[in-house]
């Protein structure tokens, strides 16, 4: 409703694919390709075909009119159709008769939808491998970099941000993969008539169909999906997961941009983040606007799941629950990916600061690394608690830990001062992260390497 | 996004307590208030209070310079004081440099939002009253309308309209009730500067607070709640409630509107409820309207509570998830709600038809009177037993209840063919469904009576 | 909680696969297999990992005081180590020292929960190959059973039953390939001990992965996903889109199922579907409870997917967030899965009651094949207002379609008595009902045909 | 499903109130009410009544066996009236005639339900009472420890970790208030018979209907409410706010309580919250649970919502998707309201860790209060612009905020060295926090003061 609060939210390219202009050309274009595929097919007149395809502009229409009717319809295509109908007429009687011919309601807001979603799925495939690239550009980047591993948000065991990227990468290849393969579920028209039996056409159905299909790039399915509706839904999930894989980058990156982390920070630009009472913020803008789609999306897939179960051949307010959902999903899902792109593309990575963050634990970021080399000896759970009770010690005397274990003759008669305080060393902490780097970097598409 | 789709939802009244030009007076309404609420504590100049208070005026902004500016500093307030300061100073200088004095961007969010859902929550209360005028009325009326019960969606045993009716208005109640007792908490100013102490106002805090909130009609809480959401939350949570017990109104509705069984209609209207492909419909257009609501909120509702745990002083992310969905929450109850007065206020209702399909159950709707009335003679278990057999019997033989049981010695030995005939009398069979009406109509407030 | 309650909504065979005891033997089978697979590495002595394995079945713990210590270490996998390294220690010393050895609670944990979810996707498989089945067999035998096809839960235009039960099947099959595409990505080990660099393995912890991996029959992915949820919360959507879809069955079916309607019933069993209330009752037990699956599956996904943002290496809440809500999810599905394979199964079709519903609306169900052999003589539009027209009129005057067009001049210029007498045939008013009915036979795997 | 898991997140005494054992003398404990009731109106021997009631023990009931009935009955009601009428048979044939009489199964399944629900209400409100007390103490105490707030987690300006609890406290009140405004509305019997006219009792059923209350010690409502579920939905919502709350503070606990920040922590107990792999580990498992708690309730609050709109009479599915679902709700926000007590009552907080947190930050968190100072002089706008040039100086030259400010002659024109000094004094930055912290606990109920 807020075109204030939409911006906040999502690129002006992302919000025009769901405008009221674009759901109104969606409609439009079944309308013209329909008219089209029904002249090819022999059913209307050739002349009829042209004629339709000229006033299906949606410049030409008047939305306010428009979203009088919708009111009273309880739908958009019942008065789209009966404008289009108007507008035909004006320029030739004849060609009037045949707009919508044989169609219902459903399939020009149902086809209309899978083409901008369509346009939609287009720029989230193009910006989910502008994110892939940059990841993986991060993850070899920062392959030595060594950084603490948090685990329950408490300093666990050193990391590298490279395999941070790599984790991040690794779910973003994963989410290509879903969408390439729901596509052919999804891209398909929908026609079907009345109540899905392509009754109005008589025997020439089944081609008028396959021509629509070929007439809008998308495929000819089995069957109408009027009352079936996982294909959309599953767009639903499958962008929802991906915002989920999102949201946890942004998570990520805020947190390593708390002002006593410091580990990485969004790129700076004018009048970015700013605050209005407090002159020295630079807010972390970005991965607020991700978070916060991360935190919607799943109430809408919620939506979109719920309204499934739809009443014979077509549902009594549960489609109409999915008109705005759907689009709004897609909105946030694609906004959020694209401020990542920019907030991930720009990044400012401080490894010096992860080092000191990693130094001023006293150690106990060690500690399973020491656990491990003792358990050669004592046995895994005996080294366990060995180090557990040093490391209690540590904390309560504020001391190093590998001090506070050089101490201790349960641990020298195992590990001299070298061996431990090479166990201190987080480049030889971070096991096989690099190892890991590589294999994520191998596994992206050949064609992105 | 598409205001086309939006006007299937809400009417424009209700939308335009959430268009763009609304937040932005809201926020607007904040900084006029603050500015007099300082003058009046002499913090400012009073001079400077009229001056801003008169470039207050959403219409004196431009909404898309302030969507772009929005984009990029994360929230709408921050280019509303921006714009609002350069507003003022191309008046009055000095007066600019009292713009939003002491407070912070959420100060003016929050508090503009209050004021929205204010409206909001009037309209609401205006629309309840009138549901409840037409719920009290529907069941005085058909306080004996004998029709189905209907459990599982099969014919139960007897009830009456009334009764049904009745227990619409006793949950319409129950949410008159609720919204009261939320409203003290709700209708109170975010004030709090940065991070909620008041610093910038010195000692003057506390009382500018409550001058602003006087200014404002609001009350001014205890403390600031910027990080505690719980009373915007609530206000999500109890139209969520609304919106469920007005979909099971829309449900009732729906079902009794099917083809087949045609008790109840939505008033008729020229353009209301038609299909683009048959001509014969008449859509159930309000109760779906209501329904799609009812499915929607669950999910938006859920939002909002997810939001909830913000980090310390202003949450990242969370805070954003909740800008369009309340709004959202707000158009879709305040839009069900005001669909149902009209379908409710204009129902047909068809006493033949419900009594009809009363009788065209083949009298099973009457086997608990049956089992009732031998319960007496045989105790519950076995009284319900026999009438189960002969009730499959009457079902396998497609004959009427009272037929065959008036051949079974085992009833008849208890209940003679009078008493059997009383029991299948619809008016009999129908409790106290009278009494209860009349409870359901005294427990409405004085005042509604 | 309640086990009394679970057993409403599936059969024991899915409950027992998320049982205590089944929880429990997923995170030891991942334990003995690390133990095997690290003595195939020679990170660990042979006779260790025969040790090990021997004691990895769960009837050997005491899952009380497993509860007990859980609710204190915050998950489950720190007590069974403790408790399967002191069992192992009551055997062999030795081998003791080796148990978990370089893992961490999460490897154990989600690697179980993988082998969970195997055993309820097989399941889930093996019974929507039966669906599939089921509803291909109803799709064919029902293929000329016309009924009355419905919008807004209107009569609408005829179908067929079988193109109903095509519509469902189509949908099944969607589903049994989202399921293949999705198990590659799911069924892997989840392998990384600490913070997922392996790091306590040294150079050995990549095949020590690809071997755990080889000795569960899982693959072996390219990282650890401890942090990325994607793999887990993707079966939760695809499982919630398969319920969404059942669920649209059995919303069909209860509706079909009414009193009023009777076209269709689930199968009878004695002690199914009764009341304690009323006798004569049969309660659509089963398609209530794939409707209540449909109606908690959606907030259960929305859970998953709120929960993917997790903290670093690994979450704070959101990871334990997961633990009883996919388990559920997946018991839902399999339970309203199961529940539907008996309902469709068993289903009784009454296809005497279709005609005599159709018969029944005075014809307004053919309304839309009239408007259309109008349209070729009158133009779309005029056409669909002349027949709108006559059905208005039809209405009001409780007479039969057919009559009244018979009467109207500007109707029986085009059309005499006997095309509109065979507009009105249902048979032929199904359109491509059939060839769609094959369409959709022809669409499944060819092992299934 | 298992107990395993649900040890985690809650503890025993509230696990117990949604046992198989607690559900069952729910239903019994209506049973037992209702004979009583009955006889005292006369309408069943009082004898019977004495014979009911003693057979009205869970521990009596064979739970197997009512599990496998259940699961073809469709609910636990039938199963149990029907092993009470044997059990009473066994040992008072005549008293067996009168089990259940006049009810049907919703009587018996929602009225028991509401007796585990004031058993749960009675434990929260018990608890956030402890709560209160436990805030009010930390408010009372730290009224004067000075610490960072931080916004979109960066370092904002000044508070008091007293302002933070008194926050927590003062949310903590309203739902106080919550609970006890919904306690009337929600405590009341459910009592209607098959349809809700109470037609089985003849005259009687209002008299049985209070004198059942009155055994109960519930109300009596002006109506049956078997298809109204708002009362129950609300007790969701209700929850559901609290959860949200109680995940606040679990997540300011959890930031709080990071390595690199140490400014408060859980207590420690030996057990509680190590790691498998990590000896070092001392997880915040309190706040963990409290956040899965506050990741969860959302979506099974969406549930209780979306199944509200049930079908006339009684639902066919929706009221089946509530069964389970509130008493998780119930379980998780009990569970972390429990937790919470726990964590905060035992809560380590390391004043001076705050204090270092403030000062390492080279001043920048006093950047406002600076704004404020030079507002005064050049005016709001003017100063906030200085002083975020001077802060982004300091940030990119890695100096104290004052130096560069002290050396900026725009600056010291107005502010001396010794007035900026005063500026840089956590004490004085801090606003009104001590006065706000006293409206927070003034606004505490007199009886808990």
């Amino acid at each position: 409703m807020s075109a204030l609060l939409d911006a906040v939210f999502a690129p002006e390219e992302i919000r025009r694919i769901f405008s009221d202009e674009a759901h109104l050309q969606g409609m439009l274009d079944f309308e013209a390709a329909l008219a089209r595929a029904e002249a090819r097919a022999g059913v209307i007149p050739p002349a009829a075909a042209v004629a339709i395809g000229r006033q299906c502009e949606a410049r030409l229409f008047d939305l306010g009119a428009l979203a009088g009717a919708a009111a009273k319809a309880g739908n958009t295509a019942i008065p789209m159709v009966r404008a289009l109908t108007a507008q035909v007429a004006g320029v030739d009687a004849e060609a009037a008769r045949y707009v919508h011919w044989g169609a219902t309601s459903q399939d020009a807001m149902d086809t209309g939808l899978v083409l901008q979603l369509r346009r939609l799925i287009d720029r989230v495939e193009t910006d989910l491998a502008r994110l892939s690239a940059i990841f993986a550009d991060l993850a070899e980047r920062h392959r030595r970099t060594e950084m603490a591993g948090r685990t329950w948000l408490q300093q666990a065991a050193p990391v590298t941000f490279g395999l941070k990227a790599a984790g991040w990468l690794s779910a973003v290849e994963r989410h290509r993969q879903r969408l390439a393969e729901l596509k052919p579920r999804l891209l398909v028209v929908q026609f079907g008539g009345a109540v899905g039996t392509l009754a109005a056409l008589g025997d020439w159905g089944l081609s008028v169909g396959a021509l629509l299909a070929e007439e809008l790039s998308l495929s000819w399915p089995d069957l109408p999906w009027h009352a079936q509706r996982d294909r959309v839904a599953e767009l639903a999930t499958v962008l929802g997961l991906m915002v989920g894989s999102l949201g946890k980058v942004a998570r990520d990156l805020s947190l390593l941009n708390q002002t006593e982390i410091g580990e990485a920070s969004e790129p700076a630009e004018p009048g970015r983040g700013g605050s209005s009472a407090m002159p020295q913020k630079r807010n972390p803008v970005g991965a607020a606007v991700v978070l916060a789609a991360a935190q919607r999306a799943p109430g809408l897939v919620s939506v979109m799941l719920s309204a499934m179960p739809q009443e014979h051949e077509r549902g009594l307010g549960n489609w109409l629950a999915e008109w705005q959902t759907l689009p709004e999903i897609c909105t946030l899902a694609g906004g959020a990916l694209s401020q990542l792109v920019e907030v991930a593309g720009g990044l400012s990575v401080d490894a010096e600061r992860m080092r000191q963050n990693l130094d001023q634990g006293n150690g106990q970021v060690f500690a399973s690394a020491v656990a491990m080399a003792l358990a050669a000896h004592l046995g895994a759970r005996p080294a366990h608690e060995l180090v557990e009770k040093a490391a209690r010690r540590a904390t309560e005397q504020r001391r190093h830990l590998l001090v506070v274990l050089a101490e201790d003759p349960a641990v020298t008669q195992h590990l001299d001062v070298a061996e431990l305080d090479r166990l201190f060393d987080p480049a030889g902490a971070v096991g096989l992260a690099e190892s890991l780097v590589d294999r994520a970097l191998a596994a992206r598409r050949p064609s992105d390497r």
